[in-house]
């Protein structure tokens, strides 16, 4: 039971703005009093999201525009208040643009026909609410929970990064290394020499007008135990919402996941912890989590419009995303488990 | 913003009830006046899920109740009221059971000691509301929701099927034939002739106290269009929210999911509707929705006390409960979308 | 953000049930693990509930049901298991009543038309869940709230009165003096030696068709400080929702309410305490809170079915009710506070 | 089940900001597309709310700011696009002010020191949210909440106004002729000749140091029909609610209210619509619905630091803020009831 915009069930928050109005926006209601508000921690992450940012701009295309915070309220003397705290980011280049010059008609393979047959009266410039320019808000949000979570559990981390990106996956002795590199040292969030290949791969695909899906992956090292609500708000029904409410996601899985099928019972309930995927019954146990999410290829490539400047894959840029969205389930079930008994 | 055993924003359903407890049951707060109540769909789906139901007793365990659904209110005159709706099964095994000889400790493999951890106070009879039996509630609650679908948007039709049981796969054509088969006149609801062979490889499996996983596969035929709430509550992340909390389950895939990595967009974009999954930007174009839901190989197999009376695999009796989630999620999103516009 | 039936916001209740349905229930999720359960607390609280309870058979009607309440889940050992708390009665008089001979028509002065228009679908038998005894489920889930607010906060007390019935008044110093007798022991639960006039007057009052509107006060006692979320869920706010929610109230007041409009600040503001109410800014100081309920009379006079057997004043029975919704506010602001700070 | 800066359940709307932190804003979810969007209605209701828009200068005090307000979000081409509308208002006072000069101490009355208690940490600034000045994201909603209905239900007003300040109680024939008259032409609201009177007491009370409390009656004419959502959301329950989580509101009554007590039923009765109030079973009958709300005095005369620019009484000011809460409420129930019945 909640607007629609909105994200949480203790540790609530709302996304507002379209993408050439006039701000993109938060607005957090549910953070306790008294967390140390780091703004620093606000401005790197709405940074690791912006288009371009880590020596990637011939992956990542996308408006150049510094996305300044403004915190308008819910913070004072560098401590939250406890009352909602209220955040945006203006829109830059939203002030001069030219609307006349703007299609009105829907771009093919965006959202704009759906949100325009739903609501009777849409705003089209730039995709309005379905732009990615929405995940602003998320990134804000985010923020401000790890900012809460670092707080009151400072071993667990969130660390997300490209395990697929069209046909190249990332090595399995990468992936068991990626606590120890810097994943935004790499162009395209590939934690591997194939960083290198994929960053190719995909100027390639740019300049052909081609776009690949993939696979990101977030692994919660040390999470707080007990978390999760059942029957309806387990950790993994509250990630798989999260996940899925961005963009382009179609696919999530906890542990092994799909593969699981295969795998009879007998051999995969050796090593228990590990293929559980550090959730059992819905509740976190405290071990690892690895999460996995599957995006379809960018449809900016029929937007012609849009013709060289599309996002050839839209897997790197959703890596700050995806871990905004689990610092927000993390702070909302550690908001939740306070409750849980006398 | 819900409670923990709560589902739904505007067709809100409260599943409750311990497995070896006084009863299951549902209540469902937010159902219109006036939906014809029909008894027996009620009865059909609940028969549905119950173990053993088609034919296939050889191949799922579990006790032999017939859950006979007692309406307690909402209903009159064979129509809904508008008031809540709670539905209940009594647990006819839990009367004369020997509470004394059940094992106290936490069964390996199963949630119990997380709900220990959590809680600090637990019922550990049979599960308590970590069981399989939970699901009743849902399955209640489905059932009203697809009387209420089934009036207002007649065509719409929800197919669930087992498309993957261990190793053995659906051949596409089978795929491609599901809405022309009874699929519950296969054993294990593989709508193929190999479901034969997916018998023997599960009785062979509960003789040698093995188990396996499989993937479920959800199809919405001719669903309403402009359903789904951006942004958070987009069709697909309440679908992804719905399966994710069903017990054993930890994969969900939207359309093409986590093979669309490979596809380049140019590719992958010319099928339009069907791998977009009927779904774009979150809302429902109209068209067909394909959904899969992967599950771990059952943890029952390490539970001593159920030696041989173990599910090989959960998936066949997974369908009704992931139909009866898909028909609360489309009355949720057909209430919601009343208020869209004026 | 709630469904019509719920109530809450951590500790949330659904009340579900028609007055000549199967059974009236209620279904609490958000109790915490841990709490006694005692289920003596639970049958007196709806016996004190009942009509004719204290040897006031002459004064207030109603069906002669012992209420035997049947909890159905959320239980085990005797404390709460912090998953959905399912508690039921079932309405016996209901079973063998003769369903032809009630009157179709709605009743003057009573809802039934009311639910009739804006459900298009009603149970017209007695009410359905526009009938008093719907608040048998208010009063089962108050009784868990208070066993919870018992083991937290022992010293807080809530004392119900009638305050005024008809044209008969309180005197201050009986006021003064109710947390020194029981109550109940009043026939009309008017805390004075003037209630054997008030039996008269009420007697009087039902032989001639007649009825008469009063006054309830609360007092709460030594609640916990710190409750109540500004700043739409101020204490004083949920107090006033919780109990405009029942029949036929029609007024509220905190502390002087509207005689406080008369008084000049400088007098008012001497006595901070007593004149504030126990609330400041919307939050529990501490100190104790006094609340009055106005009533209408009752309708139930212009109804020719219930001739002489009608309730010539429904305060005396509203005071269990008015302490359940007093009791499930200050648990559910218990439970809120948890997370106001770090 | 809100979050605690959040009101409504269909038409939502969060409110947030510090009364000198950078902005006050309000956060609509919920609101259809299409709704014409008139910026003159935000502003002229935002000029009412604001201190000596009316010629009422020397009575009512107050910082003298012109609050601009400023659309972020779900408003396009002159409608509202069924995204979240997001409105702010800047605090041009607060920028310039002296920081060090502003007092620490809580101040007597104010609820300063409970806000401390709660949160641990807080904003003494200008009393934070627990100010009147939170007000003005409420004004703001209600205005865009009252261009909805506008368009709906073009017959419904509603219409507030004080009806006794003091000692001094507005004679029955200018209760009766309030729809003739506009009362924001009378200096305290209140309107009648007796007005004048008012202005000297409260001038008279400024001077000495003292304050009056008093009480303000919203009238509904012409609701729509078959709004209010049994039993917890009943119009009358949600109102009160509203109208209580204003800041020194401490009593309600729907009606008749506490008077009721001492009339008769037979003769209460007798004029059925008039003295139920418009509002049957929880749910409007379309007949109008008078609502009186009582406040204490102002505290601010203990507030050594506002010596002489206190407010001698504060509902003249609080009487658009009433009427925002009243739209809320009835857009809120508007859009609900769409969802009553098949």
């Amino acid at each position: 039971m909640s607007s629609a915009n909105q994200f949480g069930s203790r540790f609530t928050m709302t996304s507002f703005g379209e993408s050439h109005g006039t701000a993109l926006g938060v607005l957090i209601d549910g953070c306790p009093a008294g967390v140390h508000f780091d703004a620093s921690v606000l401005s790197q992450e709405l940074e690791r999201r912006r288009p371009g940012h880590h020596g990637s701009g011939q992956i990542v295309s996308g408006r150049q525009e510094t996305d300044q915070p403004e915190v308008l309220s819910g913070v004072f003397d560098g401590k939250t208040l406890g009352t909602p705290i209220a955040i945006i980011v203006r829109n830059q280049d939203a002030r001069s643009q030219d609307y006349e010059k703007i299609q009105k008609a829907p771009r093919a393979g965006h959202a704009d026909d759906m949100w325009k047959n739903k609501f009777g009266h849409s705003d089209h410039r730039g995709g309005g609410r379905s732009s990615g320019r929405e995940t602003v808000s998320r990134v804000m949000a985010g923020a401000v929970a790890k900012m809460l979570m670092n707080e009151v559990s400072s071993r667990t981390k969130v660390i997300g990064y490209a395990s697929q990106i069209g046909p190249i996956t990332l090595p399995d002795a990468d992936r068991k290394n990626v606590q120890n590199v810097n994943v935004d040292s790499f162009q395209a969030r590939f934690p591997s020499k194939a960083d290198q290949q994929v960053a190719e791969l995909l100027k390639k695909a740019q300049e052909s007008g081609d776009s690949f899906g993939g696979i990101a992956e977030i692994l919660i090292q040390a999470p707080p135990a007990s978390l999760g609500q059942p029957v309806f708000h387990k950790l993994k029904s509250d990630l798989a919402m999260a996940f899925m409410s961005v963009g382009a996601a179609n696919g999530f899985e906890l542990g092994l996941g799909f593969d699981s099928a295969q795998v009879p019972g007998t051999e995969f309930h050796q090593g228990a912890q590990d293929v559980y995927g550090g959730i059992r019954g819905g509740i976190s146990t405290g071990e690892d989590i690895l999460l996995r999410i599957s995006f379809k290829p960018t449809s900016s490539i029929l937007d012609v419009a849009k013709k060289g400047r599309h996002d050839p894959c839209i897997v790197t840029r959703a890596i700050p995303v995806l871990e905004a969205m689990t610092w927000l389930v993390l702070a909302d079930h550690y908001l939740w488990a306070k409750t849980d008994k006398l």
